[in-house]
């Protein structure tokens, strides 16, 4: 605990807020001149449905769409126009951002050709979700250099498509400046799961490259739902952080050490029983481990919450209230708010506004990790260059009501992870 | 919760252990005078490939498997026994008992014929799920009537096969002496999933009959796992009680006010999470309320914590000690402890010795609904023959180490369920 929070400033300076999950994306027809020609007869009648789609949502739902689009029409327009992006981030305190693809989660109109952002894994002809995804990372790669130490662009590897296609495409985006990540499609449908070791290729490109995988939410079980939308809300999370334990119940971690994977906008309220039942497993003097020992021993060379703060991150987006009480219990090194700009579930516009409120009784120098600081290791950002943009932004500890005098209790990670105590095991932390 | 304590017995008096997961079956061949005599050529290949799966278990996990029967060999007859049984319930200290099907956990020779119970759901012919599931049925009938205070049994409908057939089988069942329920599988497979109003008649019914529905643990989705034991393990909790906001979400209890569901053996420690996110979507001042309720407005009419503890109870099986200190959150009047006699995964032979650990800080009066009254209220349970059981085999509160003074919080509940005050939910409890 000290450990991770040595030498995090507890001054009154601006936060560096680097928002987890963002979207951008061009409006669906300006895609065209990054989309190879030989897909251009396919794109347009792909265009065609995209507006019978829009046209779907606004008789479904216009007023709300109406509304969401003229009270936010220039904010909007950031999805694109990277001036407009950089005011909208300043006005909303955010210095850093990791951004995903498919801008307007609301009508559809910036996704990627064939859809290929967000619901890549349901495409089902695997040339078009590839056309659409080099489309989107060639359009990305301009779009981060727009502002370098801002932007952290997450470029798509649809790797349920093909693990050869998704490894050249891998190998194309490494070392390019501004692609920190890639996303996979969040399931892997009638593929091998994604603990199968077919995808090793895939997470050692991605481990040599440096990029960190992710799995964004969205995609879930819709034929279970019977279109309740309750059913969806309830299992999303699941179906978000699901490939979590593919990657590390297989080994995956210790095969690569240098591979990470962050689950987006799924939450983080789940990590600590998640943990819990992980550890108690692999770490604890019960039953489980020794008929387990068989066929996992030696794959994982840690407990399961060691992992975490290293090889696992979480976006959490817009913590609710009691993932923030939870931080200790979750991983004060792992998680990482996001404002999911431009999208309307997030805390923007008013991400300060929301801070101000759910922040005041942490500390400082837990805050800074949580908006922003965890981000930067995670990705290795440009802290120098985020320092300069938040210097002018970024709000202060007192502007969220916080007191500098507030510190961290020594045991707290000890204390919150109470299956150490309950199932007798060592505690290395 | 003083109205839920209200009467509880806070003296010294003997517990009154309801064990909520409990198995019975007769040795395979034991089956035949039970099936009818159509299906007693299949009968015969089946138990070839039982015999089978015996050895192949036998060649993997051998020395395991002869321990545990050595060390367990009277106890272990109990699974078809009456007078075993009731003995070794006695050295139990369990009074009375819900009885599921697979008596063998670990080789699978107590399993009704074709596999219809916790495999029915793997069955491809429905003909023979439903053979095996009235042939186990007979069966549990006589077997429940030979200590009716003490036995409740859970009959077997897989009505995944069928839902005609299952509401001949429920209508059937009902009234008969000594069954209190009926499993269902816990997936549903290529079938709708059961929020589906097609599965109303089997709501129906069981609301008519008095009959608890259950899923329990077993099935998950092998699929996914590529042999790796410890996946499974993580997501087998989630695959057995995802049928529970399947029938929330969908109304079910709303147009079946009698339905009660019980899922078994998956632990307790997520109920309080879902219980958060499912009443902030339907109670909290959010974002989410507003985008769902057009379509599951007035399909549910209370929170959805509000049907815990009424239409929703939790067959916990085992508690952990993270269980047991959670039961304000998770629901005092739901949760009920299960010995899993005599499968090896649960607190048999040892019930005694491990409550007198743990429930060391729990109040008399909560103890009593967690070990017993919870199941008497659930499964309308005959309390004055259970009284007269446990007064001769129940242990005392003195016997587990409690003290008799400790009384209830008064806002114990109230200050666990976090989410009423971080999302302004009225608190009706």
């Amino acid at each position: 605990m000290s450990k991770l929070l040595e030498g995090v400033d507890q001054s009154n300076a601006p936060y560096i807020i680097v928002s987890s999950d963002t979207h951008a994306g061009l409006f669906v027809e300006d895609y065209r001149e990054y989309l190879e020609t030989a897909y251009h007869p396919e794109f347009d009648e792909w265009l065609v449905t995209r507006h019978q789609h829009r046209a779907m949502v606004e008789e479904l739902n216009g007023e709300y769409v109406e509304q969401w689009e003229r009270e936010n029409e220039v904010g909007l327009k950031g999805a694109y126009d990277p001036d407009i992006r950089d005011k909208t981030l300043d006005a909303d305190g955010v210095a850093g951002e990791i951004i995903f693809a498919d801008g307007d989660a609301v009508t559809g109109m910036e996704s990627p050709p064939f859809g290929a952002g967000l619901s890549a894994g349901m495409i089902t002809d695997s040339r078009l979700a590839w056309a659409g995804a080099r489309a989107h990372n060639r359009w990305l790669e301009e779009f981060c250099a727009t502002n370098p130490p801002r932007r952290a662009g997450v470029a798509l590897v649809p790797i349920t498509h093909g693990v050869d296609e998704a490894v050249r495409e891998i190998e194309a985006l490494a070392g390019k400046p501004g692609i920190r990540g890639i996303m996979i499609p969040t399931r892997w449908h009638d593929n091998p799961s994604y603990g199968h070791g077919s995808y090793d290729p895939v997470w050692a490109a991605c481990a040599d490259a440096g990029l960190v995988v992710h799995t964004h939410s969205g995609e879930a079980d819709p034929e279970a739902y019977n279109d309740n939308m309750a059913q969806y809300m309830q299992e999303v999370p699941f179906w978000t952080h699901r490939p979590l334990w593919q990657l590390l119940f297989s080994g995956a971690f210790d095969r690569f050490p240098n591979l990470k994977y962050v689950p987006v906008e799924c939450g983080s309220w789940w990590l600590g029983d998640l943990l819990y039942k992980a550890d108690a497993m692999f770490g604890g003097r019960n039953w489980k481990v020794k008929k387990m020992s068989s066929r996992t021993k030696g794959l994982i060379q840690r407990l399961p919450s060691e992992y975490v703060g290293t090889n696992v991150f979480i976006g959490a987006s817009t913590m609710s209230k009691v993932e923030i009480r939870r931080r200790y219990l979750n991983g004060i090194d792992a998680l990482m708010w996001g404002t999911d700009y431009p999208h309307p579930e997030g805390s923007w516009p008013n991400t300060v506004t929301r801070l101000e409120t759910d922040f005041q009784a942490v500390p400082v120098e837990e805050t800074r990790l949580l908006l922003g600081l965890n981000a930067v290791r995670c990705y290795d950002l440009d802290l120098d260059g985020l320092v300069d943009i938040a210097r002018e932004i970024g709000p202060t500890p007192e502007q969220l009501n916080q007191d500098l005098g507030l510190r961290t209790e020594p045991n707290a990670i000890r204390e919150a992870r109470f299956w150490f105590d309950d199932y007798d095991i060592e505690w290395k932390g």
